[in-house]
């Protein structure tokens, strides 16, 4: 039996800190904003260099999730260095999606080059599991967790990477300005992964600058709609 | 002085038709939802082989206005078939601009290979338009009338063109399910152009099921933001 | 010993319809033309929610490649849902064209966003069946089937999907005015597929409208061609 | 009245030699194969560095259509270095294209970055002509030549020019291993452009053989279609 | 006669302050490295909302050319606002050329969405003119200024505009960590532009922060090269 | 313990000749500057049609190697044409990356249509092998090798593939006028693939030739930077 409320939006992470870095501005504002939000991360992100322990970037990951004040924060334990997409991973992750039933999903969209080949198999994984969770008959693999259609799938981008996701023709910015500090409270709150990279605040600051300028806006964050979006008013979605 | 009201959205066509294949559906759906929407065609768009006057081709252009519900319609005169962009094309529509007020324009974003290429020097003169119509310190130009700054630029998508406005990532598409019927009406009010054309209605059809299957909807319009747009709510503008 | 006469075109689907959906007007067309086609379905696409039984799905397929008037369909059995690029699929695949000796081989090209991952599995095990059809020194794998060089591999496109194979500078469109009804009649063979989805037939007319309208014909199809094709005749091609 | 025979090919060259270094193998191929091709150079390309007189290189340009066999080489006597889209420009070529009837027209499809300003011009000049061609109830800018709907319009390449008309997916190939050496030959006709550039020759014949061996072919020209093209016969268009 | 010292680099603008947005950290530095640098403005930029006179604004820009170091600052007087491509404005430019005679020459690669046209065409006279500068047998032209080959053009990209210059495969980085405080105090120069624009500063040095990270380094500023460039040592180009 | 001197570059290939293919005359031009050079093969290469045996092939490579000078070729002794990314096979190479530290790493970075799939699944290892080098923490896998930071990770182009590594838009060229020769010397130590293929020479030749042309040089090879380069001095780049 399932008593999981339902959320609105799940982020998906290769490691603790992606989604933060992607798209925590979005997710602080979509929980102020009244909307169910929760992050999973496929792979509990260590070891690293100047972390001491697993339990530290746990304990790190969920000081972020609390500045964040995203409901529901889960560590589905999948080799960090050596995720790869496969029947296994995506039927994990799957099975959370039929237990949390998010409306929207936002995860990798691309490689990212030069950094973890764990990102672009999380886009794989993310993907495939977003198709797994609406197929019916295959309760053998879901232990009788009753099937969920994902209505939106979103792809984030990594603050401080390029071009990603490019091809796409189907970009959303949100207007992040209001929450921009809390982004950065809980990247912050990573200090094994930054506390030795003061350039960190400013860098992020400067991403969510210059996407907003694009927009007019003080501050953005960017998305890439895996479908095309018809929207109801234009006047509304553009003003 | 300027009594005119000023309207939500106008559309800008190098003939009279362009708007209602382009964004026919778009516009009279945001006339039902109470917007003030014009139409500003900047040539007579004769002479064409069917039509027997340019008189003949304005009372088409008024009764498919009338179809679309839309407030306003405008001939510009400007030289049809040898439309070119220059400072006195881009005055004239600047004015009607700063007459009309519209806090969106939409007009051409691209060239048609092998069709007029009076739309490309459209969109070139639309462009300069939306940037003269807010520029100060320029009365001799425009006869005392206030300056006036369009809030947001986007670009049309005629019908049956593949791929117009390549390499823009910030498509938008309007659901326009409700009025389909009433685009396929204004474009029949041109018997001048399309009573030997019978394939006109099941082609405009089917590019607009076509366009809105990628979004899941049965019937859609598409449009590039000429600047990326910033969203408040993530989760209304995708759901 | 292999006594099959050989195929001129063979098109590889992930699941029983997906060469229907894709190109199975130009399937029937070329058939019309003399040329000998087959279809390989990797998976037997099942289970789906309303289909019975795979021998239902089976029938459905045997029935929809005698309305196309294909010479051969075969169904590999490899796994659905779960396909995944490996050197055993790439061998099986192989094995196909060693007996069937296509000279056009014809296949997915790229991922379908949102749809299965399984077509972009069927992708690569495709394109790396083609490569092994012609490795000499590998009988062990092989039975003692003789190589094959497939002459050229072609990607064809899901009917309703956008943009897929992007960044693709060869493409190729056939006019299908001639057979696109047997297309529909063979989609409408799998019953238990689209039973459920009327607008199918409406959304596969419109999708082939559209695009031959791009070519000034009343219905196509597109695909890409792998390696760029030089043409003999460049007038009669283009007239 | 029009007494010129049809043509089945026009080339637009801004200066004379484009044409040559573009498409001159091709062009020597359709007239081998039967069909009747004409030149049209907007100016007379000088002055330049080396040559002594339009006199001498307007008697290159006719010793180099010789040598590629065309039946027509037409001099337009537009302005050099300063060519300029525009009404004059387009009907002067367009009362060619009436007069010729070519059912294909070939020129330039792109700007090329550091080299003359003329080649974007032209491809503009040549779009408008295509269009004002077929265009009724023009007589006055005619002298009563009837309209001529030309077939298909088609970009070529200068043969060391790199990714021009990019963006476009419908690209051409031709096999002209047969008549390479006539389009150097013609080239060569050339002293005066190309008598202190000794590479010439090793340079088009890189391009060409580079080109064909993407398509698997000894020698290539490369096209795109302004159009898509829908072919009939699949198996012969790519084997 | 010409007694000017020749340039290392020109970079043309549209209006006062273009270049000094676009890439006046690079001329800062370029001017450090012992490099001579010019600038020249093709317009005088006015009217503008805040500036009380022309004078004023050409006082900004010997101010701001001062803080960057560069040896000349050329305003050459063509109509602001209403600034098109043509004869006269390719040869003013051209001149400039021959006098100066840079070896690279820098400028507007594209257009600029809701921003000035004037841009677009600052492009199209800029392109022009390096041609132009290197045409022999033009003395009518150019007073007897001797021709002048400009060896590199590059193309810059306004701060805060996004994608400009698409498609382009040959991006140059400029690490400019060194320099960025002399850029920002050379834009705050343009008092009656800025003054009333605080967050200037923020935005400029959030933009070559974000450029620079994709590199590796503190700051950046982003070039296209109009030709690609062929290194000769590997190793000291990228490490 | 590792006695082995660091090398500048080492160059990753799935088989023997790929480099030499792709970059041979740039490995050979970086030896004669004093850089040290490596190359390693992922896998042997064998079998393959023209050779008897994999001694053979092994013996050509060394030839090669000579001839371009480079001090070290290692064979990884991976399976030839089922080559997968995976954890095994990316250890084996940063082991690799970690013994002998080089500064910038050479490798696949696309897919080659119709060609080997080891190609994209070299790119994939090298990617990953790049990042493993350089992680903390991780001994139990790399029996103590220290960590190596790889500086610089470039893509480059087998001289014959069309357009790989599209969409990257920091691409680099290498003049290799000086050490073209050199190359073809060093493919054609292999016998074994080329002695029947005797057009081998005049191609890769007419690609070096074209590659070059864009750039104003004799000849070139082709690279991407996987991270946009930031250069220090703009002039002596780009002249």
């Amino acid at each position: 039996m399932n008593d999981s409320p339902p959320l609105d939006v799940v982020a998906v992470a290769a490691h603790p800190d992606d989604v933060e870095v992607a798209c925590g501005a979005t997710l602080a504002k979509l929980v102020r904003q009244g909307y169910r939000v929760g992050i999973i991360d496929l792979t509990d992100g260590e070891p690293t260099p100047h972390c001491p322990s697993p339990e530290v970037r746990a304990a790190e990951a969920r000081a972020a999730a609390e500045t964040l004040g995203v409901q529901v924060r889960i560590q589905l334990g999948l080799p960090n260095r050596r995720l790869m997409d496969g029947f296994d991973a995506r039927v994990a992750l799957a099975k959370q999606f039929r237990i949390h039933r998010p409306r929207i999903v936002i995860g990798f969209g691309d490689a990212t080059p030069t950094a973890s080949p764990d990102h672009w198999q999380a886009k794989l994984i993310t993907d495939a599991a977003v198709f797994y969770s609406r197929l019916t008959k295959w309760d053998q693999h879901f232990d009788g967790l009753p099937v969920h259609a994902v209505r939106r799938q979103l792809y984030f981008r990594l603050a401080l990477e390029p071009d990603t996701i490019a091809g796409h023709s189907h970009h959303l910015l949100v207007d992040v300005a209001a929450t921009l500090q809390q982004k950065i409270d809980a990247i912050l709150c990573y200090q094994s992964q930054f506390a030795h990279k003061p350039a960190i605040e400013s860098r992020i600051r400067a991403a969510a600058l210059v996407t907003g300028s694009l927009a007019g806006v003080d501050a953005a964050e960017s998305f890439v709609a895996v479908r095309p979006v018809a929207v109801d008013d234009l006047v509304t979605t553009v003003l």
